[in-house]
Formats: C-alpha cells, structure tokens, sequence
C-alpha cells in the first residue's frame, strides 16, 4: 500500500498552528495511519508542535449509549463557544461497534448545533482491532488539536468497553453520564468505571424525571463518599442536568475549573501530566514490543499451537511463554 | 551467582506430589529465584506437576493493615482444618513493605493456631521490583501447593498497591476485609479495589463494634447495589464476622462455597480458568519482552536520557517510544 500524497512535515506543521482546517484534518489522517512513511511523518509533525501542546483543558465523557451523550456534548460545546469564546474539539472513540451498534459515529446529525459552529472540531477516531486498541492515535490527534488552538478537548467514548482507561490516561477529568432510570443507571457501564470518575452527572433532569434524578444524585453522593479520596485531593461530584432546557451544563463546567484549579495550585496537575507522558512512551513500546513479537516468523509458526496446549491445560504458561521467548530472543 | 545444590526435576515433582513438606519448600525456592538454571528448572517441575493442579479453592483476601487479616485468615484456616478436614495453604505477598512497614511478613506469631497444624502451610512471597512485581511467581507457587495436596489456596494482600489486580487474575473468589469505622472503612485501600470484590466482610464485629459493624454492612450493600453486576451473574456480598468469636468465619466461607458452586454450574468457571492460564501466558510473555528490551546494551545507554527528554517536555513520548524500538529492532 501506498501513502497518498503527503506535504512536507513543515508544511503540516505550520498549517496546524496557523489553525487551517484542511491541514488539520490531512494530519490526523497521517497520525491515524500505519502505514511507515506515515508513522515516521507523525514523528516529524509531533517534534514540530509539541512547544504548543498542553495548554487545553483534556476531559474524558464516557456514558452508554441513551446516556444522552450527545445532547450533553452540543450543549456544553455551544456553551464553551458562545458564552466563553473558546474553541472545542470532539474525538469520539467507538471501541465496538457491535456492542453500541456504531451509534456515536457517523451520525452527523447528532451534535447538531456544535457541527455548525466554526469553532468546534468534531473528529472520530477510527476502530482498531489490535493492542492499545481503539485509542492507539488519540492521543496525538489531541496534541495535534491543542497545536491548532483548540482550548477544550473532549474525548468520548461508550461506557462499555477497555477504552475508558486509556481515556482516564490521556485526559484531566474524567466525567461520567448517567440518565436516572430505576435504581439500573449502571446496567451496560463497565465494572471499574466507578472509580475512575472525577464527576457523575446525571442526565435528563427535566420534566417528570427531576425527583427522580435528584434521588439518583443522593444515592450516588452517598455511595461515592464510601470511597476513598484520590490521592490529588479531589473528591467525586454528583450533579444533574439538562441539555434540553441547558440546565447545569455549566455548573458541571465549573466543577471541571475548579478540578484544574485545586490539582494547580497543588502541582498535582503538572506532575500528572508529566506521569501521563510517560506512561504513554511506556505503553507505546509496549505496543511495538508486541507488534516486533507477533510478527517474528517462529513466534508465528508456533503461538497458536502452544497457546491451544494452554487453553486445555497439557502445558503450562510458564512453559509456553518461556519457549517463545528464547524463539524471538534467539537464545 | 551459582544455583544451591537442587534435585532433579524428578525428584522435586515425586516430593511435591507425596506431599513432602520439605521437598515443596525447596521447590518453591526453585520457583521464586530468577537464575537462568532455576528457571528452567521451573519449567520442568511445572510440566510434572500440571496435571495435578487446578482443584483446589483459589481465594484472594485483601484488606489494610489493622483490618484483621491475620487473625481472619487464622480462623478460616482452622476452620477448614478441623471442621471440614482440609488442607490450607497462605500465600502472602507483601507488595510494598514501605507502606506496609511490613507487617504482614516474617511475624510467626501473626496466625498463632495456623502456624501449629500440620495441614497448613504459610509462605510469604519475595517483594520483587521489577516488572510483573511482587506476584510474579505467586502463580506457579500456587500450582506447586496444589500438586501437593492442598485443598485451598488463600492469597494474602495488603489492599494499598498493583498486586490486587494480579491477585483477582489468579484466584476465583476476591475477598475484601474492612474494620468498622467512622465511614472511613477505606481510608487507605486503592482505589479500584471495591470493584474487584466478590465479597466484603466487615470484621470485628463483636463487643460495642457489633452496631458499627452492621450499618458499615448496610451501607457497602447499599454502594454495591448502584455496581453493575459482573458478566458471570454474580453480584457481590457483604457480611460482618468477628475472628475473636469466631462467628461469621464459617459463613464466609460457604459465601465463596456458593459463588463456586453458581460459576461451575453456569461454566463460567471453567471458562474463567482457561483465560486466567491465557492472560497469564500473555502477561509472562510481556514481562519476558520488556526484560530483553531493558537489557539490550543500546536500549540501555540511550533509554534515561529520552526518558528525561519526555519528562520535561523537549521530546514526545510517541518520537522517544519510536527511537527506541528502532534500536531495538535493528532497523
């Protein structure tokens, strides 16, 4: 296969930084390939805007589908825009399409006051089958954002699956949506995902369903304070809202502010930032680790078969994992 | 460094298999030390011994310092000695002696009844610091005490750091221990635990403790109600028990009885066997990469410095990542 045409790495860069759209969505495409030209390219274009990178506020939404992600995204982005003139990107990530049959891609329709808005960015990232999974490129797509002037980045993502961790791992403030239903807000939200939040916001509070979102609210406060605190300080709000009548989408705004402004002061916010790097670097040659492995001729030829002899228990995995490795070390 | 005087792979998997409590000693000594010799050693006593394994009780229990582990464990343990006529072995692994002050290690007197019976046996397992950490040969302990008859395998953690997580992949049933207190039960117990749990027991349920100790039970099951319920059909229990009475123990036990019983009949443990033999092949494999990664002389001389470069920002994590499988590679 080969690379479509590509501009030079500073022609990628200096259209990023001076905010043109084209370009920006021409290097997101190189960022999301394998292909490795296209991996070098990214190399390139990440040493050329990362001095301006890491000045955007990162918050993660994770929530199941009928969560009423969408509706709370538009409006917390037209609020963003209109009442704070900032600009706002969207990286939506569908780990399984089967699972949430596809619901929060590709629907244009859907953020429909923010897809016409100059200001916002809306972008999915596309679904990978491999290692590091879904959420391989969000990263430096957000980078590449920041770079283009983006002042909020908002990663989304379906509740249901392994990409809320790698979210958790990329962003500031992990925000999860739950629509007030009876006592089964969590069917569908993956064990673990409790612990994760920076906030609850339960949706749909409007109408008939106020008392009992506002139940919902209690309940959650209550459960949450039987956890311990993180260990920058913060603990876990609950709030409701409604994106139809736009009700505390600003408030769960402020409640991120003030996340930053504690996790500032405290220098919880750089030092997490900094560890965040790191772990990427670390995740990433984890990844290439296993992508070398697999790819080894005799690693191929035998995994399958050893990894049967494990699944029905005529070889341990000790054994198993011990022959591989003196195949790929060449010992 | 020479390895000690060892056996022959035979003669290790005789011992263990006649329940020799020295030769499984020295077998387990084989298996936690990391000379090339030994491990592959390790690998043909575990050949020997692997269809032996697998029908024992596999129990992890958790819990902070002052919750009562010891004393916990100590009446179980009698318990299934004397009153169902079953052998125990406990496993305790230490992950950070630091945090710990490492109290839960090296103290003999710690399981004073246990210590005593011949049908118990109690090890603790080396705190290692490299990747994989502190379990990383808990698992192939744990088969060896199976191979030698042991009914039930209980793994001991404290409930403050990385190992819990390797504990619930090797065990069937994660147990949670917490002390009634002024609704800071979790004061110092990860994050992310309560998640993990199949069970809570509040202990010390006895004297002026009894009331704390069952509105602290109320509230956990209130908490666990707002979780999802795992894909397995299980929801998670909450009991109180007092070890100094010796009530509530037995009931524990027949909690993590029942869960055994609902996941066989269901096939869900079976399957969760299988994958827990999997993800263990996969995760010896990765420690297994990154060790030759780490190793590798140019890896090595240029792995701090990128490092740094990343940590103050002056290099990406993806560029440094990249640089360094490419030394590794060979490309």
């Amino acid at each position: 296969v080969r690379a479509p045409r590509r501009l030079s790495p500073t022609a990628y860069v200096d259209g990023i930084l001076s905010g043109d759209r084209i370009v920006l969505s021409r290097a997101i495409s190189v960022v999301e390939s394998d292909l490795p030209f296209d991996v070098d390219l990214t190399g390139h274009i990440l040493e050329g805007i990362l001095p301006h990178t890491g000045k955007s506020v990162r918050v993660g939404i994770s929530g199941v589908p009928g969560a009423g992600k969408s509706t709370f995204i538009d409006a917390l982005g037209v609020h963003l825009i209109q009442d704070r003139a900032e600009k706002v990107a969207v990286l939506s990530i569908d780990p399984s399409s089967q699972v949430s049959g596809g619901s929060i891609l590709g629907d244009k329709t859907r953020m429909a006051r923010l897809v016409s808005l100059e200001q916002a960015y809306i972008r999915p990232s596309p679904s990978r089958c491999h290692l590091g999974g879904v959420a391989r490129r969000t990263r430096e797509t957000m980078l590449v954002c920041e770079a283009a002037g983006f002042h909020n980045i908002i990663v989304e993502t379906v509740g249901v699956g392994q990409s809320e961790t790698a979210v958790k791992s990329m962003t500031d403030f992990f925000l999860l949506l739950l629509v007030a239903g009876a006592g089964d807000e969590l069917q569908g939200i993956k064990r673990g995902i409790m612990e994760m939040v920076d906030a609850i916001a339960i949706t749909k509070a409007d109408g008939d369903n106020v008392h009992r979102a506002n139940r919902a609210r209690d309940d959650y406060r209550n459960a949450l304070r039987l956890f311990p605190k993180g260990l920058d300080g913060w603990s876990p709000r609950v709030q409701t809202c409604s994106s139809l009548e736009g009700s505390g989408v600003k408030e769960v705004w402020e409640t991120i502010l003030e996340h930053q402004k504690l996790l500032t002061e405290t220098g919880h916010f750089q030092a997490r930032r900094r560890q965040q790097s790191l772990d990427w670097m670390n995740d990433l040659i984890q990844f290439g680790l296993e992508d070398l492995f697999k790819r080894h001729p005799e690693v191929q030829s035998r995994l399958a078969s050893l990894t049967s002899e494990v699944r029905v228990g005529h070889l341990s995995a000790f054994s198993a994992a011990r022959q591989l490795l003196k195949v790929f070390g060449g010992d």
